[in-house]
């Protein structure tokens, strides 16, 4: 009988593994830690993780996104394969630490900075590939197809250029990449935007890819952009693509940030995972994703680090939340009648989304926060994951385990002091 | 010529330390990193700690701030000396290792449960300034006045009753407080609201008060506030204080999101300062303070952590700017001609305020952030501050000095195990 209360207890405290349907028996090296699902990050542009800091100046009494992205072009023009290779490894070091185990690149410094081909067509996106090998990441490495410069199908400008790619070009360097997928590594394929492919081609490109690849485009980030659509393509940006486009579970939609409620509706029904990024749209100013809608009508959606001013899962959950809560003055918007909590809430969606938006399906990522930080002091199995997301600000993550293999150890990546010494270098040649 | 060099060289590279004024020689003890002033905090409930991420979970399908008070005056309830103690000293732990030197405590739990005085009447101020004795912060005490239950002058409701005073056992309580003031602590006065002291006795206890003591207030936090404000005494919150209360620089106003131009100019002109609390307002769903019209008012403002549910200057600080962004859809917002660095304006505003919301002045308490952290690689002067605030999440603070004496070394206080493990025992006893 006590043996009987013992192996009960003993099965009950070892349930510290948080999962959509309930909690679960962890891995006897959990110890005293909770365990949650790794996190996928769906929208990251490495690069610009060495200007975070450097555009919060004012460069014109306007400032806006549109002056951010001239510094952002200003700094895209620095990198060569090493560059980005040190600074994407130092980047994927704070992502693994923070908890995302999964980063889906999307990338568009191609070409050298005058717009010529590097001698091997894929060398920067080999130096992410290689970034993300030095640290355990798993990467879905999302190469932009981008090809003009406005909805008018103007030319790329000179700062655009080693952006662009032809059809032909842009399908080789997808060829070539699938070549390396492996158990870590799913190549997808990105559309800037709709201002940046033609629509024909859009449509062939999607028909061209292999099935089931994830396809990811930005869309409806700024008002600017559903303006330009508006006046060149008779529609607002989302609109057009549900109605020009064969949108499915494949799609993920960057930012939608600019909807009508048709448009919410409409993307949750076509399947298609958004990812919205809270801490870039509010660095940025581009407005609020109508979260609430969107859950409503059933949408799946994700999160992203973007432009790199944050790197945390907590952050990018706890101001998605709270952005809703400034425009309604109400509180726990992303909650149900099944799911009162907003941290479980928003943790579902984000675990949800994750097979479709990254192509890696049935992983056994897992983050292990800290049993012991005071901010888990005395809490319940309910308390746990809105402890994580809405309480303090130190890093509760002690442990990642990405693919079988511990990648972070009492919070600090396995290689940590490397990457950075390196990164650093490269930063004081970079900023020279 | 060498040797001119050489000493030029050398007093350049010591300008390690930020002012408002301009770089300075930082103390050798600054090493390879860079100095920052000690941040005040000008708005904290410390046992509010122990409740953070515990109200994130439906209660009410309107949830709300007025839903969000039902949870913190059933947790309110279970205080006694001992666990504020406990629980304030981790908190203060956790905001000296952010980069806080000073915090003021707007504190209301005065008695017992049930209402009635401790045997000392300032038992539970003496919890917190025994708290602020152990981990070495500053302490700008602040006991608040708590009459009533609203502007209509009701009684004080069951779970208010350990809030509340008359006068003459308020101003004893001041006056029992004044004799423990010192290097590190100082007393102020605080009313709760205006709906919680009637206006003839906040008028008689202004003019009560030691010269200069700082006086804090709550206000015009909720629209509901406003409403009833308007219907009771025909003004707004902000307009009836301005106009019947003689405002000067020694007051701190709490909140003030809800202002018409007018009021924002208002307090601007009498020297107040405002206590904004961002990530407290999110969370609360109270609304967005007026920050670039007040900045134009010449106003002053600094941050408070509030409910704790971050402790960080620089979560406060990026989401003080963001949520600008986010209204306005544009970026730096809080920007000047003199001043181009959002990161500089911000510190500068916060600094600025201190000496006149606290108390202390003229302290030369500082922030050494880690001149070794990625996140500044490569840095300027002219990025320091933007970087800080405007770059990632890992915390930059190496060291802090208080009052001369250097009580977070890399990053750690010097007692924070003890003190954290005095937090998870009296968090189980408190939750149990």
């Amino acid at each position: 009988m006590s043996g009987q209360t013992n192996h009960e207890m003993s099965t009950i405290d070892n349930d510290r593994f948080w999962t959509p349907t309930g909690w679960r028996a962890a891995d006897a090296s959990a110890g005293e830690g909770w365990v949650v699902p790794g996190i996928a990050n769906l929208h990251s542009h490495a690069f610009q993780r060495a200007m975070a800091g450097m555009a919060e100046r004012q460069t014109n009494p306007e400032d806006s996104f549109w002056t951010w992205r001239e510094t952002m072009y200003r700094f895209a023009a620095c990198f060569n394969p090493e560059t980005l290779h040190a600074v994407a490894a130092q980047l994927y070091v704070e992502m693994l630490e923070a908890g995302y185990t999964t980063v889906c690149e999307f990338h568009y410094l191609h070409h050298s900075p005058q717009g010529k081909p590097y001698d091997d067509p894929a060398a920067m996106s080999r130096a992410l590939i290689q970034a993300a090998r030095d640290t355990g990441i798993r990467l879905t490495l999302l190469p932009v197809l981008y090809m003009s410069g406005g909805f008018d199908g103007r030319a790329l400008s000179d700062r655009q250029r080693r952006f662009g790619h032809d059809v032909d070009g842009f399908l080789r360097l997808l060829e070539l990449l699938c070549e390396d997928a492996g158990e870590r590594l799913h190549i997808g394929c990105a559309f800037h935007s709709l201002r940046a492919v033609p629509a024909d081609t859009m449509r062939a490109v999607v028909a061209a890819l292999p099935g089931g690849m994830p396809v990811h485009i930005h869309i409806a980030e700024q008002i600017g952009e559903v303006q330009d659509c508006m006046a060149l393509r008779n529609a607002r940006p989302v609109e057009w693509l549900l109605e020009n486009v064969d949108v499915d579970s494949r799609w993920t939609l960057v930012h939608a940030t600019h909807l009508t409620p048709e448009e919410t509706q409409g993307i949750a029904q076509s399947g298609a995972t958004v990812a919205i990024c809270p801490t870039t749209e509010a660095n940025l100013g581009d407005g609020l994703f109508p979260l609430r809608e969107y859950l409503d009508a059933g949408g799946a959606w994700g999160i992203g680090s973007d432009s790199q001013i944050s790197v945390s899962p907590v952050e990018e959950l706890r101001w998605l939340e709270y952005g809703q809560r400034l425009a309604t003055r109400h509180r726990n918007i992303a909650v149900s009648e099944s799911s009162p909590s907003v941290g479980e809430t928003l943790l579902r969606g984000v675990i949800a989304s994750s097979a479709h938006a990254t192509g890696f399906s049935g992983t056994s990522d897992v983050v292990v926060l800290d049993g012991n930080a005071a901010q888990l002091a005395g809490a319940s199995r309910d308390d746990i994951v809105d402890r994580w997301i809405f309480s303090g600000n130190r890093n509760l993550v002690s442990e990642v385990h990405v693919a079988g293999q511990r990648v972070v150890s009492d919070g600090q990546h396995h290689d940590r002091d490397a990457i950075a010494a390196r990164y650093r270098a490269t930063m004081r040649t970079l900023l020279a």
